[in-house]
């Protein structure tokens, strides 16, 4: 038995200067019951991906406050594994509906950030981290800025291969009224911003961003707006880039894309479209190559040559990714399903993929601790 | 299909100045397995639950942790809904194994509170509640003062009757070598200690605790020492006390409870022994009353009569309770299904239960906004 994702809801990421994890969720939980015709009393568990309302809003116990908001009677708690919450905890309402515990999920991802100094956000997002590489002074960018030198080392890329990746995700953005930075940007652009952690500069980086997506997944409804979830999986390794065997590449990433695959019977090219965790530029050339579409030390190429933009072989971050929808970090996760299943129903607009029939989201938690994959299908 | 518990593990309670939660978790997951007599390769997830190291400690994406630590190779993730955490996590990992994604499943509650300011530890705290009682100045203590209050006026208790809850689950916790106080107490020591919220004073309140709890549960294994899950139920209600019906009882506990008992097929009375939320002795009071065991407005009686004492009917609390064992928050639902497990092996020396065969344990989120009961029973 599959499960099935009948609604689907996303808040505008962004600035939301006017709405704090409350209103997120309030929004988000009625917008994904309505998209799935479903009512309040049909609900009978509630998950929560968030990972930094504890520590910047001093709000934690999510799952009871989301049921207590919207009326719901039912069990409800929270998920947490960094930046793959959202994953996790839709892994976890699959999990959920297998078993027979629920016959009808509604899960919600919620990250309120931009009330912070951008200092205090540096510093709580590296709890997805280990203490060493705190320690050590560390930031997430840092770290991802070592695995961007040694990619450049060990096949010969360059700071301008990884902009096109900045480039195309500003526009599939250009093209989603939902994404916090939907605008264009060249090559120029993205080599002229200043230098965050050599070689990353500012457009090599997904935004600090506030917003919420929801899903309602149920056992039941053939209706041809479902989505079938294939497969839902999940790896972890350490959270540390210090007890990693190579840099180059993420286990976690290729352990959970591989049993997706298995699960769902499918090869990784007949895939149409996929959402991948572009924190950085680096990490979308890691993801395509991990997830089996390109060989290792060629996705770079791949990229500049547009086989994962809209029109090419396998459009990869048609929302805008991380980079250029946003990346309110416990919502991320939900946010790739909910576009997914968006251009599977084909209602994504100018930024529609043609014939869509199988599409993948790519969550990852700090860089790569947790990996989380998911393969959807239409009806 | 029903989940058995085979390993169970318990770290001292107490200030333990010398352990982290990395520490916390190494020691709870080996002593789990080894209890269990698994092998790390056996075990295909992890749940940890966990309330405060993302504010504390900056410590978050603790499932990869977990695994990494261990050496673990499969899903790993944090389970959180405030002092609720760990219940939430046993359910989650039954949940698991019902749906066939896990067969042998290791659940880690931990808490680190000890390292930081008593202010900063009850700041924290009301994380579990809501916006409201925060900017009211409320603290946890004052939220369950004012529920106190309230039952003192309608049943005509007083501060003498709670103080018999303290005294009986310091004399539990007295023969408890894991507890953070094992000792005896008498009612003036009670009466006597400084108001912390009135009509509560210190010895009505649970301390603040470092510590962690283990379990492995897995769909195999009927050995004698194998404890077999009977029911696993969640509920919630607002968090916020402004928003209930009545301050006299928790409905997510009346909920959770009903629910529990009719999954396992059995009433009320024929628990043996259980293990309940009693963060101030006022909630042991509601607890005992909510799930079934005596009438509303008459649970001070009993206490008093010593129904609910080693001896008794029903022995409540007999690993000393989160009152005297402690309360390391995100491990406190783990430890009493571990004392419950202790308890149906026949395995707690002096504070041993004769004939347990039946054991519920009741855990709280915030002041009720989340409920979850289990009911486990010996082979």
């Amino acid at each position: 038995m599959r499960a099935m994702i009948k609604g689907a809801y996303q808040t505008r990421f962004g600035e939301l200067w006017d709405k704090g994890i409350k209103e997120l969720m309030l929004e988000v939980g009625k917008g994904a019951m309505k998209d799935a015709k479903v009512k309040v009393e049909e609900i009978d568990l509630v998950l929560v991906s968030n990972m930094l309302g504890s520590r910047f809003e001093n709000q934690g116990h999510l799952g009871a406050m989301a049921t207590s908001l919207l009326g719901i009677k039912a069990g409800g708690l929270r998920v947490e594994g960094a930046c793959a919450s959202g994953g996790l905890a839709i892994n976890q309402a699959v999990t959920a509906i297998k078993a027979g515990e629920a016959k009808t999920v509604l899960v919600i991802g919620v990250e309120k950030m931009t009330d912070k100094r951008v200092e205090e956000v540096a510093q709580g997002l590296m709890g997805a981290a280990s203490e060493e590489e705190r320690r050590a002074g560390l930031s997430f960018v840092g770290l991802y800025a070592l695995m961007a030198r040694k990619y450049f080392k060990e096949f010969g890329a360059g700071k301008k291969d990884l902009a096109y990746v900045a480039v195309k995700n500003h526009n599939h953005a250009s093209m989603n009224p939902k994404a916090q930075f939907p605008f264009e940007i060249d090559v120029d652009k993205v080599l002229g911003s200043f230098c965050v952690a050599e070689p990353l500069g500012l457009f090599d980086c997904a935004p600090i961003t506030d917003g919420a997506a929801g899903l309602v997944i149920s056992k039941r409804g053939k209706d041809k707006r479902s989505v079938e979830i294939l497969a839902s999986k999940v790896a972890t390794d350490s959270p540390s880039l210090t007890e990693r065997k190579s840099l180059l590449e993420l286990e976690a990433t290729k352990i959970a894309g591989k049993k997706a695959y298995k699960e769902a019977g499918i090869k990784p090219d007949e895939i149409d479209m996929a959402e991948v965790h572009d924190c950085f530029t680096i990490a979308e050339i890691l993801a395509i190559e991990d997830l089996g579409w390109v060989k290792k030390g060629e996705g770079f190429k791949a990229v500049k040559k547009g086989e994962f933009s809209l029109g090419g072989r396998l459009p990869v971050n048609l929302s805008g990714g991380l980079k250029a929808c946003g990346h309110p970090v416990g919502a991320t996760g939900v946010k790739q399903v909910v576009e997914v299943v968006t251009q599977l129903r084909g209602e994504a607009g100018g930024r529609q993929k043609k014939r869509a029939r199988l599409g993948l989201t790519h969550n990852i938690g700090g860089t790569g601790g947790t990996a989380v994959v998911h393969i959807l299908k239409k009806l």
